[in-house]
């Protein structure tokens, strides 16, 4: 498609596209291999949190089974124009952990409220070490 | 949420809703540790197809090392509403691997062209073993 050309996008753009927050899409390693979901997502203070089920799949998936260990996920945020056949898409990649002790309270309430019905009460927070966008636009 | 519902969507249905093709993301682990990335994909004879360019991070990511080797991967595929705050979301895990041979002709003719520019000529076929799917809507 010689009328389309493909953008790099810096990490600060990157920060800019993803902050209003919305929905992206974590990607990890389960038990049953690579595994993508959809979640409402927040950006706050330089990270994405989302609230998920206690003991549902998320849960079990992203615990370690030791202590306060990370696990190392993807998040994938875009905005794509079907009809215009253009868009962007920024991929984080970092570690997860549980949000607890004295910071949960207010991130907690930063946290927008997850679509998904029944009770979300396990705040997540990915935290950036690698960020990589693109857009696709025409020319 | 206490208006919402969430349904888990049968087989039949998760590929109803995806076989008319469109944008997806492609989740696998990488060198660099979990990566999403949206595609323009077609479904077609029951996998998912998809263009990619040779030698690009997608192709040397997805390679084994071991010639006709497969590599797990998923495929997630949404329609998500914000305004209306609902949607549903399908989750294919399977291997991946490079189509050649004789039916690559015909898949390659089958398959949308990406919207990406320069040449993305490696033909990727995901073969679903597991397809999981969910809807959340108003009740």
């Amino acid at each position: 498609m010689a009328d389309r050309v493909i953008e790099e996008l810096d990490r600060d753009e990157s920060l800019r596209l993803i902050s209003p927050g919305g929905i992206g899409r974590i990607a990890y390693t389960s038990r049953f291999g690579p595994t993508v979901l959809p979640v409402n997502y927040t950006f706050y203070e330089g990270a994405i949190l989302f609230r998920t089920a206690e003991n549902g799949p998320l849960d079990q998936d992203l615990r370690t089974g030791i202590e306060g260990a990370d696990y190392e996920v993807a998040f994938e945020i875009d905005d794509i124009d079907m009809g215009g056949e253009m868009g962007w898409s920024v991929l984080i990649q970092g570690p997860a952990h549980h949000v607890t002790g004295p910071d949960r309270e207010e991130a907690y309430r930063a946290c927008v409220e997850p679509w998904a019905p029944g009770s979300r009460e396990l705040l997540v927070r990915i935290i950036p070490s690698h960020i990589t966008g693109r857009r696709i636009n025409h020319s």
